[in-house]
């Protein structure tokens, strides 16, 4: 290992860099604080040694609770200037971080503009372009070399981008509990599926796995925070919670000590598609087998059925993952089963994300959080318009909405008229002044 | 009490009707096990006594969560054609119910059309036309006398209404306990304050209530289900589950039980805003109180902060609460809290409770409702597009969206492209054959 001094090593020695007190504003811990968090493991800033970024944010225990929104090009949707739409669009749109997923195009290109333009952090998979530039190379994913794998890795670090998602618990053992099990949609993670055929293929341990000192290293050199990817999370609510799935969190639990150990940051991924009755023990198992590291949740999502409106879906398990303990939000957008998300998608999922969000951090820490709730209710009932669309999560969509539905004299809506519950019974309680 | 026999009666005797045996279609249980919840008070089956009902539907212990689609007039906005297209879309979009809630125009007709046009049971507040027509008549809602409350009553269920929201629970003692402790948001049920409004003005006990008995004649006479109303259910998260809240819970309890001794049908209506952590409890203190009584919620709103979202709000709180027992979910629409809402708002609202209530039941009863999802997820896998669609609880949108990211050779979408994690995986796993 080098001998750069990682961000850990340097809040230890009570070192509180100004990214740390920016991301500690509108937070219910101060810097300090979130720095003892980070200390132990159980929060993470994300921010690559090399940069600067406007909005940081942490992520973990006492936290806020965080949206990411993923952008990206594929192979068949492949254009610099619209993923830079989608990239405004989400942090526009309240996006904490964002993650480039590109897998067609220019990727080198795109990932370097989304991390020269993004005001949050930044967060890639590089698995997906050594996957696929292995197959342009050597005509295969499979033949895919662990240097090839890591230089991918190294290259995103060097790049400035402040997390990477790696699926080092894509074992050999996981893999078996899998194929003894059996699943309706085997898996679904592409990093999963493409380090499982590696090891079926090359009959051979995952080499993010067996040489996880290289990560580290990496990890060190860049400052950048591994993201322990679930490349067996279940992807039908059939599948939620099975042998490989927990197999594989065991490992992850496993690597958070040996990043702890390493002074690097770390969180972990989970689930998926999970049904609502399974998302608490879900959130409760990743908080304990990985010792209270931040948990990175994708949805879940509480049933197959809806395409179209998965969004809605992942607000719904991703609401009760994040009041259980989740720290972190990975949006779904209303294209998530069918395609790639446009710049409208982008903008729905990251909102309905952090409707989610909030109604956890309400649940989470009331006392905190609620303010604005109580705000917009005292708002609410003195038939203030105007400060109600101010106060709304998405003013622009709640504005839009009124100009449609505004009675002449303002003083109530189409919905009740002059019927308004609220106003009627102010004049009773003498509720009236006190509230306007 | 006249001397014509009640459902529970006839139920009691073994007599069960065919509406019921068609209700039972799709629902976990048979006609003569929900019979039996229906003799317990644990379920309803609303049905005027009067009328046929095409698609009959049971709510309770046990049964598929139901949905509620609110449509009706307000004054601001009266057209009985407007309120028809909204009947047709709330059905077509899988509402089990309809509220008919006018507060404008020609409430009776408008009444009478929905009830005549209806393929799903019909509930209305009859309050609201006793109030409108107050007004009129003597020059102010408090002016009302008990007989033009009952006299409303009487004529929605002569009418056919199938299921009636009286709130019988607004009393002295709940509103003093609401005087003493305060709130944010007062009262925001229109039932709710129409009744303590009349209450202070008169200084008398809320007639509903007192005169009881001839709530349960009129029952009785025409086979109409009393949904009992939360008339100070909490508008804002910061006044969920307080004194007023549960003091009127507590009345509703002791209401359910006269209602099972009359052999008539009952339900009990819950909040409202109520914070994710708080959702639970409610559940299960509505179910403890009211002795097992299926349970009707409104929501709950887990957040007061996203006006132009609150149904995606209400579905985030509607599928833990039906996963925590509550049977029937009343819709919220995008228009919440700022107009009333138009054919698509009916529509959208209707499909995301849907989904809130499907989610709730892969909690309830996963061996029952579980296999349609896992038909989606083998469609899935084998990228049988259209399969999905068809499986798909929207297909209308599910069929949209996809028309717009389908990829030439249909081998994949726009997502992920060649590089599906699906297809790659299958061939190393071997589960190809087998899924498609």
């Amino acid at each position: 290992m080098d001998e750069r001094e990682t961000l850990i090593e340097r809040l230890r020695k009570g070192d509180i860099p100004s990214l740390l007190e920016r991301a500690a504003e509108g937070e219910p811990l101060a810097a300090e604080e979130i720095a003892r968090e980070i200390v132990e493991g159980t929060a993470v800033l994300c921010a690559n040694g090399l940069r600067d970024i406007d909005r940081p944010c942490a992520i973990g225990a006492g936290l806020r609770t965080k949206v990411n929104a993923n952008i990206g090009t594929s192979a068949e949707r492949a254009d610099l200037a619209v993923e830079l739409s989608k990239l405004l669009a989400a942090v526009e749109a309240g996006a904490d971080t964002v993650m480039d997923l590109s897998t067609g195009g220019d990727i080198d290109a795109v990932r370097r503009a989304v991390v020269a333009n993004s005001a949050v952090p930044v967060g890639t998979v590089p698995i997906y372009q050594a996957a696929i530039e292995s197959q342009e190379r050597h005509g295969s994913i499979v033949a895919m070399t662990a240097d090839e794998m890591f230089g991918a890795v190294e290259r995103h670090a060097a790049d400035g981008v402040d997390f990477v998602t790696v699926h080092c618990g894509v074992t050999t053992k996981a893999l078996s509990a899998l194929e003894s099990t059996g699943r309706v949609a085997d898996i679904v993670s592409r990093g999963g599926a493409f380090l499982s055929g590696w090891i079926i293929y090359n009959e051979r341990e995952n080499p993010l796995y067996e040489n996880f000192d290289r990560m580290l290293e990496i990890a060190r050199r860049y400052e950048v925070t591994l993201s322990l990817g679930d490349g067996f999370r279940p992807g039908a609510v059939a599948d939620a919670t099975d042998a490989a799935q927990i197999q594989e969190l065991i490992t992850l639990g496993e690597l958070v000590g040996r990043c702890r150990e390493a002074g690097v940051q770390a969180m972990v991924e989970g689930p998926g598609h999970v049904p609502l009755h399974q998302v608490v023990e879900n959130v409760r198992l990743a908080k304990d087998i990985c010792r209270g590291a931040p948990f990175y949740v994708l949805g879940p999502l509480v049933t197959d059925v809806a395409p179209g409106y998965d969004h809605i879906v992942a607000g719904i398990g991703g609401a009760l993952a994040a009041a259980s303990g989740a720290d972190y939000l990975c949006y779904v957008t209303p294209r998530e089963h069918l395609g790639l998300p446009e710049e409208e998608d982008v903008r729905e999922g990251t909102i309905v994300t952090r409707i989610a969000a909030h109604a956890a951090d309400l649940a989470k820490n009331p006392g905190f959080f609620m303010s604005w709730d109580t705000e917009m209710s005292r708002a609410r009932k003195a038939l203030k318009w105007e400060r109600q669309v101010e106060l709304s999560l998405d003013p622009r969509r709640a504005g839009g909405v009124l100009a449609e539905c505004r009675v002449a004299d303002d003083t109530g809506c189409t919905m009740c008229g002059e019927f308004c519950a609220m106003k009627f019974i102010a004049k009773y309680l003498g509720t009236e002044e006190s509230t306007c």
